[in-house]
């Protein structure tokens, strides 16, 4: 019986200066990309990562919603002036931004009346009709508007988010992967690469990625696919080709 | 007398199925960009990765090169099946995918005539006109074609190459940034910090980024600007906030 695949797909977008200036060294990517894949299978198919500008977030927003079946944006959620995501996601899906009633509780309760100031009461203020995010970190929400999911830019506190966002994702396929680290170098393999590429172009993704370890070059041959006997049968080619090319085979 | 300004700006266009995937961390974007702004005074405006598709490879290298004074691509430039950027870019600009003499010159020194295989001359194959970018670690070229420079996506090679980016770069006034560590959270600072962006919004950009030092919460305040006289009176506000509200500040 043949499984029906279901693709479905995400873009990231990375909002924050801090970023793009190269001050800070993004984790957010990688964490979520995978994190993605092996719980919810879905894909990232798209990553930007632009300034704290209004104007841009707008554009980005409406163009990335429409373009994937969800959007994952991180940052620019706290209290402070340059926290412009939930204001600028309300301007593009020209909903109300205001205070949400759950999340203005949540921040009061955590802070206590008398310490829950401006700033503080900034960050319950989200477009119109957005679902909650919970944190179990530093309360303050994260939240789901239409199909974009805003997340804070901490990393820390992130991945303590990530799984109370599962209940509002559909599933799709989960894309497996297999990685082969050959000591060989690219340029060696290249051609049976190629054709073992061309052979399993329908179903399989072959990428072929250089490391150096312990003072020795090698190859990362790493081949993704929904479907597990695909990727069977691209390892036993892959496995003949170290064979006859006498490649040595790093076991990790 | 006032020193005239010049923004020059770049885009960065990761392609790789791999940093989309989540399975390796980028660490070109950091190190591009703070090159780039130290070294030449253009500043990173956008950042986008996208997967190995030709179609979508094509479409961003357009959009973008009409966009930014610069577009710095990574990934993409090797011998193997998966690595269609110089085609791709060929195909955006409609010139030629072929030979570039010099590059397969250098290329066949480099390995020898005898070991001098296809894959290995596939990297002396680019967009008919490119410029080379010199490669002293691994000897393939870079390129250069029109506004766009194409870079490999090992770390370390992408490192040794940059410097010579750097006589095909106009250069610009390069940004100027100044870092103060408090000891407080973000909430307790957001009014003042608001209104001292408030007086200086035209030529200083203040960002606030929370931080977790030997379990104490702090933020660091980061400010930048083309103008240190600027970012100097924005300084002195911010050690006045500091002293006001009794906020120790961390020396690092």
């Amino acid at each position: 019986m043949k499984k029906k695949i279901k693709k479905v797909n995400a873009a990231i977008l990375i909002i924050g200066n801090e970023i793009l200036s190269g001050r800070t060294q993004d984790k957010n990517i990688s964490f979520i990309s995978k994190w993605l894949n092996l719980n919810c299978g879905i894909s990232v198919n798209e990553v930007r990562i632009i300034p704290d500008i209004e104007k841009t977030i707008i554009e980005n927003i409406l163009l990335l919603s429409k373009k994937f079946n969800y959007v994952f944006t991180t940052g620019g959620i706290g209290p402070t002036h340059d926290d412009i995501t939930a204001k600028s996601i309300s301007k593009a899906f020209k909903v109300k931004y205001e205070y949400h009633k759950e999340a203005f509780e949540i921040l009061e309760k955590y802070y206590g009346k008398s310490k829950f100031n401006d700033g503080r009461k900034k960050m319950a203020k989200m477009p119109r009709g957005s679902k909650l995010i919970y944190n179990p970190s530093s309360a303050a929400p994260g939240f789901m508007t239409e199909n974009v999911i805003s997340l804070p830019g901490v990393p820390s506190i992130l991945n303590s988010m990530i799984e109370n966002c599962k209940k509002f994702l559909i599933k799709g396929s989960r894309v497996h992967s297999n990685t082969i680290n050959l000591y060989t170098v690219e340029s060696n393999i290249s051609k049976q690469l190629g054709l073992i590429q061309k052979k399993y172009y329908r179903n399989v993704e072959i990428g072929s990625y250089p490391f150096f370890r312990l003072g020795k070059i090698g190859v990362a041959i790493v081949s993704r696919s929904n479907s597990l006997q695909k990727l069977k049968y691209v390892n036993k080619d892959l496995l003949k080709l170290a064979k006859d090319k006498k490649i040595k085979i790093l076991k990790i």
